[in-house]
C-alpha cells in the first residue's frame, strides 16, 4: 500500500495519503505520481513565492496563476515519475534482478515515452531516452552513496 | 572506502576503483565524483555515438571531440555530485538524523553553490537552489519507492 507522507512548514504537520489499488504495479505508480507531483508543485510554489516576495505586491491574480502552475507542474512531473516507477518495476519483473541496470532501462523507456508523447522527432526521442537513462542511473548511484 | 563499480558492454567486464582518502567525508565525495562523472561521460559518449552513426561517417576529428566532451561533462557532473554528496553528509552530521530533508537541504546548498560558481545573479541563484532541492528530494523519494 503506497504511503505518501508529506511534511513541511515550521510545526511539520504530516499528511498521510494511502490509496490501495489492489495491485503492486498500480500502487507504485500512484505513489510515485503523488510523491513527485507534490515535490514539483512545492517547487513551483516556492519559485513563484520568491518572485512575488521580490516584487513586493501580492494580488489575487498572482495567487491564482501560482495555483494553476502548481497543478500543471505537479501533474506533469507526477506523470513522469509514475511512468518511471512503473517502467522500473516492469523491468525488474522481466529481468528478475534488482540492480542499477533496471534504473537505466526504466529511465530510457520513460525518456523515450515522454519525448514521443511531446511530438518530438526520432532524433530527439533517442537523445531524451539517453538522458533519461543517465539521470535515472545517476539518481540510483547517488542513493547508494548516501 | 569508496568502491566505484562500473560495468558495461555485452560481456559486462567490471572495473573496480577503490580510493581511500582516510576520511568518510572525502571518501563519499570522491566516490560521488567518480560514479556520476562516469555516468555523465557515458551519456555524452552515447549521445555523440548516436549522432555519428546517424551521419554515417566517423572521422578522427569526431572522435577527438567526443573524448573532449566526455571529459568536460564527466568532470562537470562529477563535481556537482561530489558537492551534493558532501553537502548531504554534512547536513546529516549537523542534524543528526537521516531523512529526506537532508537530501532537500543538500540539494539546495549544491544548487546555490553551482549557480554562484557560474556567476549568476542573486535571483537565479535562489531559483537554482529551489530547483536543486526539488530534484534531490524527488530522487530520494523515487528511491524509497523502487
Amino acid at each position: 500500500m503506497p504511503w505518501s507522507r508529506i511534511s513541511g512548514s515550521v510545526s511539520t504537520p504530516k499528511v498521510d495519503v494511502a490509496i490501495d489499488m489492489g495491485n503492486p504495479f498500480l500502487n507504485l505508480t500512484v505513489d510515485g505520481f503523488l510523491k513527485i507531483g507534490t515535490v514539483a508543485a512545492t517547487r513551483a510554489a516556492a519559485e513563484d513565492a520568491y518572485h512575488i516576495l521580490n516584487k513586493g505586491n501580492v494580488s489575487r491574480r498572482n495567487f491564482e496563476d501560482m495555483l494553476k502552475k502548481m497543478c500543471r507542474e505537479g501533474v506533469y512531473w507526477g506523470t513522469i515519475a509514475g511512468l518511471y516507477v512503473g517502467a522500473e518495476y516492469g523491468v525488474e519483473r522481466i529481468r528478475g534482478t534488482r540492480d542499477w541496470k533496471n534504473a537505466m532501462i526504466g529511465g530510457a523507456v520513460t525518456g523515450a515515452l515522454v519525448s514521443a508523447a511531446g511530438n518530438n522527432k526520432k532524433d530527439r526521442i533517442v537523445i531524451d531516452a539517453i538522458t533519461g537513462a543517465a539521470v535515472a542511473t545517476a539518481a540510483e548511484f547517488i542513493n547508494y552513496l548516501t
